[in-house]
């Protein structure tokens, strides 16, 4: 059975604690892979949430002050239980606000995974990289961006582009699926760190599970893209979401 | 007339205290059936908002401690005003976070009706049930939960579920329209607190209109999965919507 | 090279503090027409998000006390940096909150153009107009309201309706595209506010920016619900995100 099925056979239920412009695209579509969300928000109740699932999504698109708070308890949580915490710094780079809240997270909080795109990542390690808005516009080495992060937080580095790279400090892969359009849709980076989260929570090497999630993603995303009824980033929307819910081996057959 | 069409002539205004993950969704689905929706959030407005409009939703889904006041007060206004309130103990079973903010609110608000899955009304009647994240997953005695809620809160109690039950505390009735799709989307069952709001604003008697909402809710779900052009639940929603503005007799004209 | 492939050339980062209800729709309707949205909202980064932005678009829908401060901060930015700023006052006289929140707001921001419905923009120069939660409904002198509005402050005014009219205070202009299914899409207006944003980061005269914007949304919108497969407000969505992608001249051909 590969990752994608094990993640199915356990419909793993994941915390997210993510931003409000992707909320409902990011349950709908982590429901339609096979997971189930929780979004609760409140410091109160973070660290209780995230002990009663199997896995957590911090992301930080849309963060406020008092957001950090119910994050550190949550990942805290998490990490005491022993289920992947999977960290997506969006924007970190645009201000201190972001720098500062993602260093104190990641101060007391152990991530599974840390996924982004380059110019997020680069930013963690201190390499400068062209962006606009939360967005990455440069180019650069992206593997040793991936390197440097992977080993300094001790921890799976999952970069997203064109190519995306996945680093465990040792070991990189690379992944060459996905479809332009992905860029058209807001939260389509925030998504996958949802569909990444619960493909984590299965055994196994964290590398493979990681490398797994991103090809599916970007197979279902090449799927939907093919579609005859897909004529633009909306009539995209929903044929992805459908995507999301299908066989690897479908996705494969169809775009091949 | 039966009860969807005389929601329709009056396009009722609900004021929606809800969660950030289903706004649009509910908004939307609101607008299709027939209603319109408010979403104002503010404590300091909140019992204008109310005082507006012809109806009121209050959902806890992504509930923090600031909401709960903003909360009260709506629920207050409404029941000066005399229009329906209805309450969606989202997660109600899921931390003692949930559980005092809603009773919290309990004490102060009285509902018109409780509409919430199983695990959620059970755990408002101290029945222990078995639930995954805000989900129900167990069995048991529905109708016992639904009377319990009907009694104890005198209130109407809108079990959802396969089966949806429907209690004033004396009688009982039950609808079995609906289908598996729903749990695939995310607020499906938020939307329908939203549409039940709009049904409880016409005249006549208040179990019989949560009777046609639930009723029309589910012949709605079931002709969009029957449409050729849903593949998944992404294409599900669109057509979904659409579905909650046709007239109940084509929806069950098409189903059968 | 008219205003809207102007823009696209650019691909705009909007900077946007708006509603809960509408973020999502918003920013995937952006990217579509070929902005680039942003969506930040914590008030210790307003400023430095709107100092790297091309435009700033402020809309007050859920509004909460704590996001004022924010998006003073961006407009005290915007106007420092010479970007242009939309204020959308939405349900401004819904509330004596609203109105004095976009008070203090106009006190100390200067909005490039201030657009909303003609009950919103008559309460900003204290003229009654009939409402109905925050959508208008009353009739009147529409052409008098938009003047005061540019006028008392020094603002392009764009009143959506039936009939769309750009006031800058001298010259008045009417718009007549648009499509009535928009009225059952929640946020139909917001999404406006921000490709008017957008166009008004380009070169040139103000008042052609936003008829370039009304006149193209409301070709989209009609182009989008004349698609055969639109059968509702629920797959309108998808195809008018689509259609926002197109140009100008092909939704024209395509209508006609």
């Amino acid at each position: 059975m590969n990752v994608i099925e094990e993640v199915r056979k356990n419909t793993p239920l994941i915390h997210h604690l993510t931003n409000q412009v992707v909320m409902n695209f990011t349950a709908n579509g982590l429901l339609s892979f096979g997971g189930a969300p929780v979004m609760a928000k409140a410091e109160e109740e973070a660290a209780e949430m995230a002990a009663n699932a199997d896995g957590l999504l911090i992301n930080i698109g849309t963060l406020t002050a008092p957001e950090i708070p119910a994050m550190i308890k949550a990942g805290q949580a998490a990490n005491d239980k022993g289920i992947p915490v999977v960290l997506d710094p969006v924007g970190v780079a645009a201000t201190p606000f972001r720098r500062h809240a993602v260093a104190e997270i990641l101060q007391v909080v152990q991530p599974t995974a840390i996924k982004g795109n380059a110019a997020e990542l680069a930013n963690l390690v201190d390499i400068s990289w062209e962006m606009k808005g939360v967005e990455s516009r440069g180019s650069g080495d992206i593997s040793e961006v991936a390197k440097q992060v992977a080993n300094r937080y001790n921890t799976l580095a999952v970069v997203t582009g064109a190519t995306d790279v996945v680093c465990d400090g040792k070991r990189m892969e690379t992944n060459e699926t996905g479809h332009a359009i992905l860029s058209k849709v807001t939260g389509a980076g925030c998504l996958l760190g949802s569909v990444l989260a619960a493909c984590l929570t299965v055994e196994g090497n964290a590398e493979m599970q990681a490398l797994a999630a991103v090809e599916f993603y970007g197979l279902a995303a090449e799927y939907a893209a093919n579609n005859i009824a897909v004529t633009g980033p909306g009539t995209f929307v929903p044929a992805f979401l459908d995507a999301l819910s299908l066989e690897t081996a479908q996705l494969r057959r169809t775009n091949s």
